[in-house]
């Protein structure tokens, strides 16, 4: 099954808007089997919207549309499909009834041009819409089937899996591909796709790598019969050429599959960070559940709060500074001995854009104390490419990422040395 | 000027890779006068971008593609643009050289397919790539220009800052429309909306809402003769309309905007995380300067880490647990006192996805202590919309925002209040 995407809206146009949309749907949909073969942006403009589902409909089976079908006056994606249909819009009784409920429950007044949002294509299926006011649609066009979702992520999201995914599984049947996810860090992607020259030679195997600052994802498609019985031993394969930097499938992050690591042993750790601003207990605590392992943790910005708060003796800061080898192994066991963790993570370094008491941008020392030692393990330059406007954003996440790959790899009892065959991390080519 | 964008790549159909590229391009190109008018996704397949560049090339000036240009074999955006244009791939001794000293440079072997990068369509121009290896190329096909960029965003963006925009400029002249971006917090989606409706009214004015949890960007385009003086007129009737919730412009973040505010009177901060873990602290770090105001924090994960960094009274924890307005305002004094800052700042509450001591998902208390008292000023509930998979990254974003728009209405003298009508922060209605 060939389905295309069409997403409205100005706002993605003018680029005030990333298309979350667009990729959430593109992941759900390929999980489910079904062929996405194209993805449009268009404005919101009843003649530029009738042309693209016509058009998308000549090539494709299905199209799934979102955004344009809430209340203002520039959502008329409604419109368009009354217009592609060539049938008049009529208002819902049943819709128009449940809005007026969902604002008289929340005490407040409905705003006339809300009632948009109860108009249909005559003939049009209503898709419930259980996270929100602005219905899905169903309309059948000459070329194929058009369901129009609200751009509303949660909305839009909701609708398909409750209602949409449902329909397309029972009509495009079982998947002939099968596919899987394999999360790396601290490889290069160089070194990633020259290790798996061989499986990229195999019949019917495609490799897809998904770079990410200092992590590289490497997505396995098998096509053909028993797609899945192959799949197994092509990702059992890479899994030996790749070893231990392979952490996660999938959506698992790194610090979930460092939570569950620790959650198996019962331990916790705690983070003392300077550049990062709070990025590694954030990351840490994206996971629900994570306070069975993440005590918390201190930023440590300021050089004085690094001698205050993490004890980190104030002779150390004046010879060296605060970016130095031992002022992150002191971080670290200073942060365990506040927290009453069983490790410590501490992270100093220069995110940029200005080097700092002589350091260059991207020069980072993290540490790592465990229940009865401190070290400082990765330095002392991450592999930054250049300097420019996003590079503070980068070292900041890469060093998110080196942080807790060091804890995995501790937690493992791996070595800590990022397998890119050198002793250290080191600059690498952005090439 | 009307540009279509043709972003090419297996990762962003899949729905691996969110498309940061087109939105960059979207808002850039808009700033400098063009007309994006369309935006199209392809996957690695050269007929296929044949089709696309070609059929765009019928709606438009220029084609600007991205990705594609890279060494590995799913990298066939130059053989495209070569059959499009009906000539052969020749090797550019010039970009072989550079691509030969780049590599020795960095120590290391050129792999052969990286050769592939000096290839070039017969009578193609050749754009500079200063950030990485992949050069861009500039192609005339019957239809118009067509530029291809790497889809590394770093490098494509480099050569679309160096190269290409002078170029559209220059063909393009002055735009005929003037925008202006105003940023609000706190207040709801359909409160502005509703407020604005004398502006919407407006001749040749287009207003845009953009929502993120918490915050509505309200956009808006001026068309016509004296674009940019009308723009100043209806500017300043939106921030009457809107009140103090405007924080800012354009690109100016709310932790930007408390930070200068900070910086002005000398002033610092420290923040007390719980549910947001870092969140605050990532956020407030992100401004390159920002040491200069923000001292750093605790993040107090573990209820014990209240008590014992932060000096949160164990009687207090002991009867109403961590999720309490008092706790919050305890945690904001001793933040302040252990960094010894002007502010401290505190959050403390349910992010989900399950209710904590019996505390409803979206209970939030945010504390500000000043230089002599320290009181919560926000709670209890913020508008959370529903309970599903993404709830908790909304209360946690919600929740930053909240706490620095409370810093920023306090550092300006400002009511707390947050302007949506009624006396607390309540459930909005999603709709």
């Amino acid at each position: 099954m060939r389905v295309e995407l069409l997403t409205v809206g100005d706002e993605l146009l003018l680029g005030d808007t990333v298309n979350g949309n667009a990729a959430w749907l593109g992941r759900r949909l390929t999980d489910h089997g079904a062929d996405v073969t194209r993805s449009v942006v268009v404005g919101d403009e009843t003649d530029v919207i009738v042309a693209a589902v016509t058009s998308a409909l000549e090539r494709a089976d299905a199209v799934i549309t979102t955004g344009g079908l809430g209340p203002t006056y520039d959502d008329v994606t409604r419109d368009a499909l009354a217009k592609a249909a060539g049938v008049a819009l009529v208002r819902d009784a049943a819709l128009e009834r449940r809005l007026r409920e969902r604002v008289a429950r929340a005490g407040r007044e409905l705003q006339p041009m809300a009632l948009r949002m109860a108009d249909v294509p005559e003939g049009a299926r209503v898709l419930a819409n259980s996270a929100g006011s602005a219905p899905g649609l169903r309309v059948e066009l000459p070329g194929g089937t058009v369901y129009a979702l609200p751009g509303v992520p949660f909305e839009m999201r909701t609708i398909m899996d409750e209602v949409v995914l449902p329909e397309l599984a029972e009509i495009a049947g079982l998947p002939a591909v099968a596919r899987r996810t394999l999360r790396t860090a601290r490889l290069w992607e160089s070194v990633v796709a020259t290790r798996l020259a061989e499986v990229e030679a195999m019949d019917g195997v495609k490799l897809a790598y998904l770079p990410d600052p200092a992590e590289v994802k490497v997505r396995i498609t098998v096509a053909g019969a028993d797609a899945a019985g192959r799949l197994a031993g092509v990702e059992a394969r890479v899994r030996e050429l790749l070893g231990p930097a392979v952490y996660g499938v999938e959506d698992e992050s790194l610090a979930l599959v460092v939570h569950r690591l620790l959650a198996g042993r019962g331990e916790t750790v705690a983070a003392a960070e300077s550049l990062t601003g709070g990025l590694i207990g954030a990351e840490l605590t994206r996971t629900p559940g994570s306070s069975a392992t993440y005590g918390g943790g201190v930023v440590a910005y300021a050089t004085d709060v690094k001698r205050r708060l993490l004890g980190v003796p104030g002779e150390l800061l004046a010879a060296h500074g605060a970016v130095h080898p031992d002022v992150a192994a002191a971080m670290a066991a200073g942060v365990r001995d506040a927290l009453g963790t069983t490790y410590g993570l501490a992270v100093t370094g220069v995110a940029g854009p200005d080097p700092q008491d002589g350091h260059p941008v991207g020069t980072v020392y993290i540490g790592l104390a465990g229940p009865q030692e401190s070290r400082t393990v990765v330095g002392p330059r991450l592999p930054v490419p250049g300097n420019g406007p996003e590079t503070r954003g980068v070292v900041r996440r890469m060093t998110v990422v080196h942080a807790l790959e060091l804890l995995r790899r501790r937690l493992l009892g791996l070595d800590a040395e990022d397998g890119n065959g050198e002793g250290r991390v080191d600059r690498e080519d952005p090439g």
